[in-house]
């Protein structure tokens, strides 16, 4: 077998087999095709597509490149949950408690924040004493015991992704369902959990701009997940405005905190409600709506929040600062961005109040910047909403002044202000099970 | 300017501009482009092609990638002549000749041969002390007194496309119009010829199976050649059949020498001809009639071949041996492929007849392989003759016997004889200019 004919094969628009697709992974690994052969494949698959089961095929093979995390001691059923990435989503730090709370295992791996989009593993860090990195023993002796931990990805999950995505990211060939779903799949499949919820962000923050294509891309995870034998399902939300109204490490783990304490806008609220409510169908058999009344119960009675609180202490956080969030350090520095007229907000970039928070410090550019946990935005106002001049629009927080200048200027091109009333979007599309 | 977002702008089917495309070459050159980033943009022009405007900035750049041959010493009308290669081509050995002896400035680089394709320099070898290494002086001055000389490519010439053209032939990227287009015209403009006539050969010995595709080639070619200021034509000619009965380096000199002394058989003679009518409007400006008629003279008169037995001398050739062709050592095997059956020849895979003379050793598979100048195949019959069994088809030479079954098994896979008399196919399809 020759990497040439099957890179001439799917330049010709031919199905690979699955021995190809598992020769060209295996050697991908290895290091014994080159990447310029590599590439040349890729850009082939994003003209000319895969099959479902090409598809399925590539992630499996992905999955298997390296460690596939073994939950089988883990008492109950474990559910995992995953974000396609967006701006101010801090779903995983309300779903995973209150589905916790309820019975669900979920013993979950979270990413760092890179470009405009944050990352769990990051806010968590942002707590006092928090500890990502957990032995294998501890990840799962705590899962067993309280029913949750989040931690960083150890051990070498789909090192074949790995490889893959950073040569995607430098030849324009990301954009890509088959390549993406299989990128984010392998690394779920290889997580160990039995159940997948999906998250798949659609709008102007998220990777998929339109609501046609993240349907296109949750199928196409969904089937991969199914053909693994993990039962999967996918949520359409929004991401043309940011989720909540906080976005940067610290200020949203204190906005996730009041969202368990009842307090939380409603477009996080909501989100959140039917994340848990579909991770919790999976975990209990029950249907939608018993779910979701019970999400909200675990809410209103408290227990997600206990749930949180006890992870946090589990891996040496400080607990009291989920009891006080007045605890977390403040940035030295804030900026009011005001209305100049009166009139409605028409349109938000998510990704350039992303980009706008990245600048203040809470993001990264490159893996070695180093995180300001205090800087970000807080939202006063998001679209629909009507305005008057001089009203605060947001909030930027920063503990670098020089930054705010970059930063306010990014957040005013995010923002159309138009003299209509503006109609609302769904906040939620569709469930593709 | 990011190798990135040209690859993209590519990959969405947007129309590079000329600065982007200068970028690219002249950064792929220095080795400041990844090789995974080249060959991503390849794959996207053979997916979403390139425009007039693009192709011919490519081929500008990659001719200034290297040296620009300096024939301005050169008095009088310079031109050259390119194939894109087939099976038994040795038409450059007759053309040339033809056109010096009636005036032209033939200053001529060639290859070697690779794989089914035989190369001129390889050829010339073949007889008995030929250098096809000159010095740049040597060579011009040699033109301006006998009209004509054949060298290998000397210097650096057009770089940037060897290096295209390698990651091309490993990532299946070779087969795209631009891309053949440019990197064939890129070394024709780096040569520096006034006038260029391209042979296009089209059917199952060449590199284009299609009329139709060869006409896009051919045209794309023209129009490069004009906008960098080149007088070009192009005709499209049969290579369906290997041209001419000699395959192999000494078998086809003797066949140029006879057809230099007017024996040529008819389709040799008529592609020849064609080939030089073309190139002698180029000189003369005279119409094409005419310049077919003087072409016909040159061999008629021994004029031509004077002209090749001259450059046989000025090179270091011993020129008795275009005077008595006997004098060519003979290989030590042959071998006689016999008719299995009567019948017409209805199909001769060019291809593979130029791998069975490959096979035996005229031919190389790596840049490394040794040739056995003697080997080759004499074709007694070709598509559309009538044969009886026990008639010789074609006769093999090579000096090394064990080569002789594998060579002889390929050779008949090549035919393919039905019971019903075959139509003749043209021989020259059309010019374009």
């Amino acid at each position: 077998m020759r990497i040439y004919d099957i890179i001439l094969k799917k330049r010709y628009g031919e199905e690979l087999t699955d021995e190809e697709i598992e020769f060209f992974v295996t050697n991908a690994s290895k290091g014994d095709i080159e990447n310029y052969q590599i590439t040349a494949l890729l850009m082939a698959i994003c003209f000319n597509g895969m099959t479902e089961r090409e598809t399925a095929t590539l992630t499996m093979c992905m999955a298997r490149s390296g460690d596939i995390v073994d939950l089988s001691s883990i008492d109950g059923y474990t559910v995992d949950k995953h974000s396609t990435g967006g701006v101010g989503d801090k779903t995983t730090l309300i779903v995973a408690p209150i589905v916790a709370a309820l019975g669900g295992k979920v013993a979950k791996m979270s990413g760092r924040g890179l470009g405009h989009t944050g990352g769990t593993v990051d806010k968590l860090e942002s707590i006092e004493g928090f500890q990502t990195t957990l032995s294998g023993d501890a990840f799962l002796s705590q899962v067993n015991r309280i029913g949750l931990s989040v931690i960083g990805q150890s051990g070498d999950l789909a090192p074949a992704d790995k490889k893959l995505y950073a040569l995607r990211n430098d030849t324009a060939t990301v954009d890509s369902i088959p390549l993406i779903a299989s990128s984010i799949m392998s690394k779920k499949l290889a997580a160990g959990s039995k159940g997948i919820v999906l998250d798949v962000k659609t709008g102007s923050g998220a990777f998929m701009k339109s609501v046609e294509e993240s349907v296109a891309l949750a199928k196409a995870m969904v089937k991969i997940g199914k053909a693994a034998g993990r039962d999967t399902v996918a949520v359409i939300t929004d991401m043309d405005i940011p989720l909540g109204n906080a976005v940067g490490n610290s200020l949203e783990v204190i906005e996730a905190v009041e969202t368990l304490k009842g307090n939380g806008c409603e477009d996080l609220t909501t989100v959140c409600l039917e994340l848990a409510a579909n991770m919790l169908t999976l975990v209990t058999g029950k249907d939608k709506a018993s779910c979701l009344e019970m999400a909200k119960g675990a809410i209103a009675d408290g227990s997600a929040l206990r749930k949180l609180r006890e992870m946090v202490e589990a891996q040496g956080g400080n607990p009291t600062w989920i009891d006080n969030t007045e605890l977390f350090p403040k940035a030295e520095f804030t900026y009011e961005i005001k209305a100049q007229a009166d009139g409605y907000i028409s349109f938000m970039n998510a990704e350039k109040i992303g980009v706008s928070s990245l600048l203040l410090g809470a993001g990264r550019n490159t893996n070695k910047d180093v995180l300001d946990f205090t800087a970000g935005i807080i939202l006063n106002k998001k679209t629909g909403d009507k305005v008057m001049a001089g009203d605060v629009l947001a909030t930027l927080y920063t503990n670098t002044e020089s930054k705010i200048p970059a930063a306010a200027k990014k957040f005013n091109e995010a923002l159309v202000i138009s003299s209509d009333p503006v109609k609302k979007q769904p906040l939620i599309y569709l469930t593709v099970n």
